[in-house]
């Protein structure tokens, strides 16, 4: 059997490999049009902030070593110009000539390209910059060495663009990050982006969000941005996204779908036989909605070629979705999410409850602890955990890990209490904030509590709830929400009855805890109650203006 | 409805505190024999190490806290004499009286004891120590101020002997570990439990394994051990386990089972009506096992507190059983574990099979990443995740709080490749760990592979099987397994016919990829062959003395 692989990074050359390991006759052929594969694609950015100070750490494997330890056949510099499906042939170009090859098999893995949307100017820019391979980083690195820049422009505040933020302020340059949504990334919901905002601003990043970038100038050293600003850039970074790499596979009449996508059964079969695609080109189930969703990630890429091997030499290995959990270091905080945000689950019209826990990455009274901020979504009645965020500097990758978990497990929010976690001082805390989630979920749940959030605020006072601090005198001269009254938590049951019994109450603390106690209190009373999520404390860095 | 609780720490405050929420009416005393209340337990060996600087900070709680906040009836240095679950009565003295309480609902929460067997001369010491309460750990303190020991014996190498081990290390005394059983942790397996006596070793703490303490002499400044050898001791730590404290339970004649620990039913409820039991007191059901277990942590203990005032107020919480997750800080290391180990497996009689990782704790590629060893153990034939064990400087808590996740879940290690966590250099690998722990598990589960483990070799040899060494000359030279031939991996293709087809081989590398490419190569070549799981790295760790 021959088996031609079209892109050798990530999903294509695991696909080889595992096919290799299944079986020591077939003909493997990997056709990377770039000159290098399985490069370390989500290092990159590493490489340009110095962190990764050896280019060849980069560069996982070469043809050599392939060659050497797996027989595989790879061949950089080689583009394939069309697909014959109908014949079983790729034409494909080299530095040298076009030729014909072909398969008994054909894997596509072309990856996904950079979104560069049709702005003036954009073709004239001489400073301007993707970040997808090793000849992009070198090409940053070259200029940054030669120009020596000073000014730098950051245009789509994604995973990347975050990454590449920090790497130019690492290198010393003055940053200016541009967003035409109105936080930085998207995965996350608003609340938990303003705290990573924050982090930017500290590390004196310059954010302009909530508008695009409308026009280059002065062959890019002049960025006009929607509402007339121009910001002068000596290096700039597009950022903004990737679409599907499916231009090949649209040529030979393949079915794509989503963005461009292409179509592929849960075999990873296309709608032309033989022909295989997997990795950021493809469309997939998004595990928790069930709708078609594009994820450009190397872990479900690495996965999905080592399940179309398996499949290739006959092993059942059903395609059943992906989660898309990420990560990103943004100076010292990380922020992750997995499954799906506020705004990917209204689209999906599936009823969700949030809950907020402003928990500490280990024991509270153990040395060297940090603040955690994690927000998990569940469904309204089953319970079942929808999706997860989290923000802080250390501990975020455990949680949103243990999290993704669940919901491959199918958990609901009543399963995270009974999770029993690793506990010492140095590494949790006795009730973990995974726990923590799963307790306030349950009483959510069991209507033991009600919580709004902070977007919700308006509407209850509105309706005449008024807003109970229960916070200390101390804390509340450091800043309240507007219009609140004061009853510290520990005199509420003496003072109970200086709240009107027929009146809704929202309470609020500072990070939602003493709230919840004070409801429970309120409740047990005879009152109406609800619990303000999150706090104070989350409040007003998303609304300070609201707080005197 | 009064409610008395016997033992303040832990499970007992979590259900003081949880009945309080639910239920304003209710009386609810806590009766502590000691001074203190809901202590951080889990923090005392870091007080004395330093790290913990404040002895405030391991009060979480006071009772003065408690009562304002909680309106719970918090009694200190109140101890119960007797029950009399008849009369609905406990007999208490304080340090002025003694009386009766009258109780409808009784909550025992007496927490474990240390474990001192009859060895001669213990009565005499006057330099032994328990690491229980904050007056232990106050003892210390003033016994190592006033004393300064210069040389300190930790009796008991479990997870406190490890913490007090190290924190006396870092006030500067000479320590020694005497452990009767062969290696440190016995929640690890043998093979694990080595790295951390390397860790151990490297910081200058003796250890005296596989013989126990058979008598102290000169009031405890010499132990004498079972061969024979005299250790000098100005400072002796006893930490050689704990027992469920049930005196009072037993004079009460409340059932108890394994090791005197108080039988319950899924309601906590003991054998006398009103009067229920929770934390380290009681017997619980190993999840894994389904079988009786005592289990000492904090977490689980929390948790069936505020299961059982759930169940107090009417709420169905079936107590499922209990995993025992731990983990410990052993100087630069973490050593963490979950689920049943192999001589829990072997006792349960459930035919298991392990995998060992070697890892990284993040991309291998980025600075800072650090090795870590995952060993996974999963049940012949169905895959069921059964226990998971992990060393190293970083991650460890991670790994170990994801397959506890799992098995919560019911997972096989057939879903563990599935998982998706989140990657960026900075914080994992495309395919972490537990992804690489779900492939090899999965290729041993479907045939595609064989492993056998260190202890399995000399059997295999015996029986005729070539030791084959695929690692490279350079590393080959650094040491190897007695006897063993070598062909590189690269080079195994070329030279494959150097091998005898109908000699079985066993097949080893550096940590056991390696191996496990050799035998793909060798199975599709029509050679039998099996992978020494972690390779001659984990192989000389444990068997030095079969390295040459």
């Amino acid at each position: 059997m021959k088996i031609v692989i079209v892109g050798g990074v990530a999903g294509g050359m695991s696909a080889a490999t595992r096919l290799r390991r299944l079986n020591e006759e077939a003909e493997i052929v990997v056709l990377e049009k770039g000159p290098y594969v399985s490069f370390a694609n989500c290092g990159l950015p590493y490489y340009i902030s110095g962190e990764i100070s050896e280019r060849e750490d980069l560069l996982v494997q070469t043809p050599e070593s392939l060659r050497a330890r797996f027989r595989i056949d790879v061949k950089p510099f080689h583009e394939v110009l069309e697909i014959k499906p109908d014949e079983k042939q790729v034409v494909v170009q080299n530095q040298a000539e076009t030729f014909e090859m072909s398969y008994d098999k054909l894997i596509l893995s072309p990856g996904a390209k950079p979104i560069t949307p049709p702005i003036p100017g954009l073709n004239d820019t001489k400073n301007l910059f993707t970040v997808r391979s090793v000849p992009d980083v070198d090409a940053i690195e070259r200029f940054i060495q030669e120009k020596i820049p000073q000014k730098a422009v950051v245009i789509g505040a994604g995973f990347i663009g975050m990454e590449m933020a920090e790497s130019l302020a690492r290198r010393g340059m003055q940053v200016t990050i541009v967003e035409k949504a109105p936080h930085v990334l998207p995965p996350l919901d608003v609340e938990m982006a303003v705290r990573v905002e924050q982090e930017l601003t500290k590390n004196n990043i310059n954010l302009r969000l909530g508008k695009g970038a409308t026009a280059f100038r002065d062959k890019g050293r002049q960025i006009e941005l929607e509402d007339g600003e121009v910001l002068i850039s000596e290096l700039t970074i597009f950022s903004i996204g990737v679409a599907p790499e499916t231009s090949l596979a649209q040529a030979a009449q393949i079915k794509t779908g989503l963005r461009g996508g292409i179509i592929v059964d849960e075999n990873y079969e296309t709608s032309a036989k033989d022909v295989y695609a997997i990795g950021d080109a493809i469309v997939v189930k998004q595990e928790v909605s069930q709708q078609d969703a594009l994820i450009s990630l190397a872990s479900p890429a690495n996965r999905q070629g080592r399940m179309l091997a398996d499949i290739i030499f006959g092993k059942a290995r059903p395609n059943k979705g992906f989660l898309g959990t990420a990560i990103v270091r943004v100076f010292d905080l990380a922020a992750a999410a997995t499954g799906l945000n506020e705004k990917a689950l209204q689209e999906a019209e599936i009823p969700y409850t949030a809950v907020h826990i402003q928990g500490k990455s280990h024991a509270s009274y153990f040395p060297g602890n940090t603040p955690l901020l994690l927000k998990v979504l569940f469904e309204k009645e089953s319970g079942r955990i929808l999706g997860a965020q989290a923000v802080g500097e250390n501990g975020v990758d455990k949680r949103i890990d243990i999290l993704a978990t669940a919901i491959k497990a199918g958990m609901t929010i009543c399963d995270l209490p009974e999770l029993e976690f690793t506990y010492a001082p140095p590494f949790g805390s006795a009730k973990d904030p995974v726990n923590m989630a799963g307790y306030a979920g349950l009483n959510l749940l069991e209507g033991l509590s009600e919580n709004i959030q902070w977007h919700e605020l308006e509407a209850e006072r509105a309706k005449g709830a008024v807003l109970l601090d229960v916070r200390s005198q101390a804390e509340i001269e450091k800043g309240k929400i507007k219009g609140s009254i004061h009853i510290p938590l520990d005199e509420l049951r003496t003072r109970v009855s200086e709240l009107e019994k027929d009146v809704p109450i929202v309470v609020t603390c500072q990070v939602g805890l003493r709230g919840y106690l004070a409801e429970r209190i309120l409740k047990n009373t005879g009152y109406q109650a609800k619990n303000l999520d999150g706090g104070f404390s989350l409040y007003q860095t998303i609304l300070p203006e609201e707080v005197e």
